[in-house]
């Protein structure tokens, strides 16, 4: 059983850092929601992070994000009370107030947004999250699994214009916020998948938050004693170096909503000689290797600046920048049937087999 | 003072007839509303139409109306409980119960819609319109020029998904709710623009159900009498003769939610040498007569089959058809600088000086 602990300065850095990491190039870069959630703190005080065996059956645990193409995302900041707004109207939906606030993504801006949220509406945050990553579609959580609806969902803009949906499905959902959020220019905050609390407690991915600020009090340590801070990261988090490179090529489009493209880098020291290639959409969705997939959703993979480990997000992706690109195992529900139908290569149009992390690092041995 | 009255099943088709008259080739046939009206009336009995000044000032009058590209709207019938659920969902809103509803256009399928609803839910029908025509997008409508909000706005597809909407202003609601409408498959039912009963008197079309009734009573009298039903048709309506003849050519396209294009028609006996081209987005927007033009929004351009009076809409349009196009006056409201701010020639992306239709009458003679 956790002992509920508050957020300090610096587990608001560790865990940018950390959910940066698990964002696997997406979500958004986590810098703007760091200051956000670090300026929230300093006005409404610190914000109390309980453990997900701890929230009781009779909570209302409302998830609260930003949608959007990260390019965008990271220029437009929320304003204050835009997060508060959309909790409001799924409350006002449900006729109940919020017990806890929750990330739906361990990655990216969507990690530090619900700290924000959390500080100035005073409530508790629940340590986990709907994925254990940063998937760019609103029905890629586990409660889409659990057949838990993302609905009544509330989404606004950055001009007072919202927005509450009530769908059929979660691709119904994903279908209209996703149509909403380009019109609304490409970002979005919005409120969904409001959870009873012995459903979060099924449907959600325990600890993932203190897993963040883990990956990212490692790293500091490790740059402090003058040890890899790669390293330090992957031993967090079972990671697998598949590759260490320069980038040579990037090609990004911002479509459908979505920032997609794909990377080249070219080995060095041991890879020299070899190209990986990646393909992301907002997050990075398969690595290969000398045309061999060695990473594939929804498995995670993560790139770090070599040097520094710090983490690389798509949008940042740029020439000459040298890289460790690591594969780290996925949530295990994500491997189910269930799961890969929901999040596995064939969801985004891939025509590669899906093999899990531990399989592809065994053939690279 | 308007007697309260209770529309009979030959009202509701007279009533079908005028509409598309006011449709102005626009609104979507309203045969299919008439349809849903004739039966919604069959099964829930008579609903009982109140003139506009007959509404109380502490009245809720809420439009209930479809939205979309007609050429899919005649496709796709409301389910029996959708216009019910965007009522009720305004309601919810708003805390408070419907005591009226209202057409929010005079023109097509919406004219009918309200009448199945009204049926449904057994509350009295408003004799007014927030137009005096059909017009394509939510925001050109006189509560508009009033200052009021389209919203609280729901939307509702046929699959059961549903929006509620609050906007920063009209033209923020037509850009939300198309979008969605589109993803939705280009039709949905909404209920929007809820009135207080003063803003109402002061914001709406009095006595515009009563004309598209009373044009489709003079032309089937006038059909009995063997007297011609286009003269009888344009007498009710104060309307001018522009331009007889046949329909050579049409270019029609789906666009941004939107049934949009062009006619030619070669003219015959008096207008034999001359050629006619209108431009339409769902509804006719400008009439040229070799090259002058001759009606132009927001006044009405109104065609009919020449021999019967058939309105014409612009998704019947085809090769052959013997039409006669006509002129009818807008209200006059629209005139103001407000008004043809929000639906004159320029607000339709055309380059044409707006005269109004006597004039242009006048010039013609």
């Amino acid at each position: 059983m956790t002992t509920p602990s508050y957020l300090t300065d610096q587990d608001l850095a560790d865990l940018a850092f950390g959910a940066a990491v698990l964002g696997t190039g997406g979500g958004g870069d986590p810098y703007i929601g760091r200051l956000l959630a670090q300026q929230a703190v300093s006005e409404y005080g610190p914000v109390e992070l309980v453990g997900l065996d701890q929230v009781g059956d009779d909570a209302l645990v409302l998830p609260v994000a930003m949608m959007g193409a990260p390019t965008v995302m990271v220029e437009k900041i929320p304003g204050r009370d835009d997060l508060q707004a959309v909790v409001r109207m799924v409350e006002a939906r449900l006729g109940r107030k919020a017990t806890h606030l929750v990330p739906i993504e361990a990655g990216g801006i969507n990690s530090l947004i619900p700290v924000a949220a959390a500080a100035q509406m005073r409530l508790p945050l629940v340590d986990a999250d709907g994925m254990g990553r940063a998937f760019p579609e609103l029905q890629m959580v586990l409660p889409t699994i659990g057949g838990l609806s993302a609905t009544p969902m509330a989404l606004a803009d950055d001009k007072g214009n919202s927005v509450v949906l009530d769908t059929v499905d979660n691709v119904w959902t994903e279908r209209l916020a996703r149509t909403v959020t380009i019109e609304m220019g490409c970002s979005s905050v919005l409120s969904n998948y409001p959870l009873e609390g012995a459903l979060a407690q099924d449907n959600l991915v325990g600890g993932s938050l203190s897993l963040c600020r883990e990956i990212g009090s490692q790293v500091r340590a490790a740059r402090e004693r003058h040890h890899d801070p790669v390293d330090a990261a992957l031993g967090v988090v079972d990671g697998t170096r598949l590759f260490t490179g320069k980038v040579v090529d990037v090609s990004r489009r911002t479509a459908g909503g979505f920032a997609r493209g794909s990377a080249t880098l070219t080995g060095t020291g041991e890879h020299e000689g070899s190209t990986l290639e990646l393909q992301f959409q907002n997050e990075h969705l398969v690595a290969t290797v000398d045309g061999v997939v060695r990473a594939v959703v929804p498995d995670l993979i993560c790139m770090f600046e070599a040097e520094s480990a710090a983490p690389i997000t798509t949008e940042g992706l740029r020439y000459g920048l040298r890289a460790v690109v690591s594969a780290v195992p996925c949530d295990p529900r994500w491997q189910s049937a269930a799961g890969l139908s929901l999040v596995g290569p064939s969801a985004f149009g891939l025509d590669v087999e899906h093999r899990p992390i531990a399989s592809a690092a065994a053939e690279g041995a």
